[in-house]
């Protein structure tokens, strides 16, 4: 999508057509975040409240479905840059950017709507997953499988519950953790506790 | 609530009443299930679905929130009953019981839709996390206590964090492992992996 495009890449007299993507995404994800679920959303209700016609959304997206993927992925923040210094670091990375995306109240909202939709919009969702989703997931797969074969993790580890352990501790944060922003050593504390174990050293 | 005594603890003649109550709370969970939220769903709807006159709502149920609190925490499994054997046996339990609830879909969309809504209604959230999850959360909290102080659990594990990481990972595995049922043995795995930790022994 053109939207993820640097300014510099676009030809001559695209600012205003610039103006107007940003507008029309910020339109889809506010009417998300009133709580018009993504079967209500219609491209006149987008168009009305961006303020351009149909035709300049028709334009850029096809349809309903591929503006609302394009729309919840501007939510999600840039993958982090590892360092590759140590796996432990390189974790804190990948669940402080969660920490960081989880902080946003708005982006909370609207994906707590969208996601509460999955299944009424699978294809939908599916799309969403890989595009936005996906690439941190094999992001942090590829950290605990270098640290596997450094010896960093154990040579054991399965490393699909190793995400979830890692991952599910974030969200169970963003869920169910006491109201406000997130600690700001939140990612810290859960990669050092994942990492150490519950049970005594030894055991 | 009457809805969880037993039926040998109420009065005479109450069969018929029992009848109408189980109608309405269906109800209620079916038509939250359908995407009606909390703000929408109205005792008239709720009336109509179940074949009941709205009087009979109201003689057990002073106002919606009340309702939907009471059927939101009939979807709830019963808290296990722990052997107090050992601690990782009673975390498995306590998580084996998070997984049995996942697996039922009807109770997984009804409860996605109404967290979903737990920003407009703080009250109703409140009062259903007060009756339905904080008392699974004290079981698990006073099983941590028990294994830290017996031994079984590190020294200096923190409490919370301990919690976040077994429910977390449990509800990392709802709300994006593979589709399907839960595997039988993940509540086993999830503790397991969590005790161990992802770091070598002995790092």
């Amino acid at each position: 999508m053109t939207i993820q495009e640097p300014v510099t890449a676009r030809p001559a007299g695209r600012p205003r057509s610039e103006k107007a993507e940003k507008a029309i995404i910020d339109a889809t994800l506010d009417l998300i975040g009133e709580g018009m679920g993504v079967s209500e959303l219609s491209i006149e209700a987008i168009a009305s409240r961006a303020g351009v016609g149909k035709t300049t959304i028709y334009r850029r997206w096809s349809n309903k479905e591929d503006l609302v993927v394009d729309a919840l992925s501007t939510l999600k923040a840039p993958l982090p840059v590892l360092t590759g210094e140590s796996v432990r670091a390189d974790l804190i990375s990948l669940l402080d950017a969660m920490r960081r995306e989880a902080g946003q109240r708005r982006s909370r909202c609207v994906m707590n709507i969208a996601m509460n939709e999955a299944d009424r919009h699978p294809r939908l969702m599916e799309r969403f997953l890989k595009r936005a989703v996906e690439p941190r997931r094999e992001a942090m797969r590829a950290v605990i499988e270098r640290g596997i074969a450094s010896g960093e993790l154990r040579a054991d580890l399965d490393v699909d519950l190793g995400m979830a352990i890692l991952s599910g501790t974030m969200l169970w944060h963003t869920k169910w953790g006491p109201a406000g922003d997130l600690p700001a050593d939140l990612a810290e504390r859960v990669v050092n506790a994942a990492l150490a174990g519950m049970a005594p050293e030894g055991r």
